[in-house]
């Protein structure tokens, strides 16, 4: 067995990628592109004959939209990578393909295949902001930790077929506030809060109190994930009405303070790839 | 059933997609991106544990080069998306992305997972050549028709796990010929022809006799697919050594002429997705 986070780590070393939610490539004058994929699989990100072929295409968009709008970056295109049940329908296809459209960015290609297991991967492109991408290395100590929304019972409500990538939301943050570093809460708050926290080599005392959530106890709003809110660290100072104060960036360690006072090592106990 | 032609016409309708390898995104002073994106499926296009998962890194990242070539471009940045089995070691997964490496385009993100089919989606970035994408529409009649190397029997082979992508063979047809359309055979040339044709609103006469070999009959030449050879139409003139003409483009109907003078009309036999 083989866990994905030391796979993440083997690319980045090996192919000189950053470990961030985006490739950034350099395209000269143009600006920064931003290109990011991801899988949607049958039986593990949703299930073809429950939730609909639809699900599969809007989720493997919306997933990388979710990882521009980490990186505060405007997306540009998309390309659909789709493998179909070898029994599907027209019908189906297309809920598939219109699946993907929905989730707002301009679907300029893609690839169709038929196999055992269905399956959509989205790639998308995005250009940079002229301020330039928010990266999870740059968060300092004494930045806000702060969140764009509330956390938790994602899977069990299924918001994680539906949720709305913060892409505006990660564009006003970057323009009115001074941004340390971001990420999109994928993994859950406690796994995605510790990837920021090595990729800065900071640590971080959390208000476990202060923590927005779905009506779900603490444990779900900090292990659950696929929330697809965005966590960023920003100097402080005036916040958008959307974005909540979590917590703090310190210099090491990393500490959930409960409404009592109580601390607690927080321990990143979210979504583990392949586990 | 659906076959992949007719959703690729779908997307291409709803999509604003060319219809073309690579979707061709304009990048302003940078220059005109492209971008492809391919699956190898367990199964399908490979099999995992008797062909190993090197090939399906290499293929995945391969036929994304191969559709960069196919437009004349130069390829710059590659993703992968893998889906591993739920027992893949360690050694497996580095396998798999170590064959992506090796196709020769810096591996710049992805994403993995773990699922009951494996599987790899590789996504490619070039920059088309200075002189423009070469599409499909493209062909002109009297243009000659060229492939840059033999075909056929790629399958019973093993060649389309290993095959080099005619990324510099492109761009030398590109500077030294004038260019009308060009595609990779990856269905076959008797339907990879037939997707030029009906691109470029043209028909052809293609000399039997002509077209380069690995030592297979007529038949396979023409239908195997996954040759990943070059075809491409050009104003009459000098070739470079590695293009052989095989035929002409006229202004209707697809004609194959056999070697005493036969003629028969060109069916479209190759690779059919999702048959």
């Amino acid at each position: 067995m083989v866990r994905e986070l030391d796979l993440v780590r083997w690319i980045k070393e090996r192919a000189a990628a950053t470990g961030d939610d985006c490739a950034v490539l350099d395209c000269g004058p143009w600006g920064t592109l931003l290109a990011t994929t991801d899988s949607v699989i049958d039986g593990v990100h949703a299930r073809w004959h429950v939730d609909g072929p639809a699900v599969f295409g809007y989720k493997a968009i919306a997933r990388g939209l979710s990882d521009i709008a980490a990186m505060a970056g405007e997306p540009k295109w998309a390309l659909l990578a789709a493998c179909l049940p070898h029994d599907a329908t027209e019908e189906e296809a297309q809920a598939l393909f219109e699946g993907a459209e929905r989730a707002g960015c301009p679907l300029v290609g893609g690839d169709t295949a038929f196999g055992p297991t269905p399956y959509a991967v989205g790639t998308v492109l995005g250009i940079a902001h002229r301020k330039g991408p928010v990266l999870r290395s740059g968060a300092r100590v004494g930045d806000w930790i702060v969140v764009t929304g509330p956390l938790g019972g994602s899977l069990a409500s299924g918001r994680h077929k539906t949720f709305v990538p913060r892409i505006r939301e990660a564009q006003e943050l970057h323009e009115t506030c001074d941004l340390g570093a971001m990420i999109d809460l994928s993994d859950g708050l406690s796994t995605d809060l510790h990837h920021i926290l090595e990729a800065s080599k900071v640590g971080c005392r959390l208000d476990a109190a202060a923590i927005p959530r779905h009506g779900v106890p603490l444990e779900k709003a900090l292990d659950d994930g696929e929330d697809y809110e965005l966590l960023a660290t920003t100097r402080p100072g005036r916040l958008p009405s959307f974005a909540t104060r979590i917590g703090v960036v310190t210099e090491r360690g990393a500490v959930l303070v409960h409404p009592d006072g109580r601390e607690e090592p927080l321990v990143a106990r979210g979504y583990e790839h392949g586990r």
